[in-house]
């Protein structure tokens, strides 16, 4: 790296500080830079730019968003009744991408973590019980992660829930899709077994 | 990657252009610089416009550079009176991080191919002549690849310094270092045996 001119020098450091890129690849990446089309490389930069320029929370559901309010909160063909709770925007691409669900989201933004001093008013709890009395909303269904800190997160969205009249749920844990019993941890055998149900 | 906000969106599709980078290793470091910190972002941004801004070709070996003169044409403890003649820029990346050469360097941008049409006029053939005739130039080391373009370049390079005075040398071909003489190609061990010398 020492033996290239400054700018290609700077280049790759600011490319191996991404995750999971090493120098030789840095490298490789950078010289492809340098020989593409000034707009390919413009186009790299600008984006980048944009991203922390234009993306923020949106005001409803605190997913990642471009606008004010979020293209799944606007959409009118999305069903307003139903609202999923997830841990992570990174979670609600996750349930997007199954195609499984067609309401709304809530992030909260993190999990009750009494061990690392998350309480619920560190998370967004408050914000989820003023859309449900706010909203007309049918059902939330919980789809934080089968963490200990995710079942206990969703264990206190009940109890705040539960005199509202709204239903609440929880998504389904057990075996994985596709999964050899004889790798799957005791734990989720358990809870497959005691959620077992009639074919 | 349709899930995502359009900023996002671009920046991935922007990353899935770079060589060797698929769709997942893009959305991995799209996601990785929307919660980096703005510094680490900009950094990268505007270390890819530096790059596109500032690398020139040195004036004197049409190395990669970031000012007129390289940093290695403009080193004085550099020995000017070696000359190696290379392909392209990363060649000569090559043989400085061998770090067996303290000359100077010159850049061709291509060997001699009829059949591409590649003639004398369209390699830095001319320069190399002007530059033996002006600098004061005891060695020229042409390290042009070994490809039939590559060793027709060599030669071309010899026909027209040998009346100069100029030493012509070429590099070295054989087995590589470590190479298992089982896995080399014939051509190689041909080359290798004709060039055998006394231990």
């Amino acid at each position: 790296m020492m033996y290239y001119p400054p700018s290609i020098r700077d280049l790759i450091k600011n490319i191996t500080r991404l995750p999971g890129i090493g120098e030789k690849t840095a490298e490789r990446l950078a010289l492809h830079i340098l020989h593409a089309p000034r707009e390919q490389a413009q186009a790299l930069a600008q984006s980048i730019m944009a991203l922390k320029d234009n993306i923020r929370r949106c005001k409803r559901c605190f997913g990642l968003s471009d606008t004010e309010v979020c293209r799944i909160c606007s959409n009118p063909k999305r069903d307003g009744a139903r609202l999923c709770v997830v841990e992570l925007p990174a979670d609600m691409i996750s349930i997007e991408k199954s195609g499984a669900f067609f309401g709304v989201y809530h992030i909260l933004d993190g999990a009750l973590s009494p061990m690392d001093g998350v309480g619920p008013d560190d998370i967004r709890i408050r914000e989820l019980v003023r859309r449900v009395a706010a909203e007309k909303i049918e059902e939330v269904v919980v789809a934080t992660n089968t963490s200990v800190e995710g079942e206990a997160t969703a264990t206190y969205i009940y109890q705040r829930l539960k005199d509202t009249g709204v239903k609440v749920t929880r998504i389904a844990s057990g075996i994985p899709m596709g999964g050899d019993l004889k790798y799957v941890d005791q734990l989720t055998i358990k809870r497959a077994l005691d959620s077992r149900h009639a074919i």
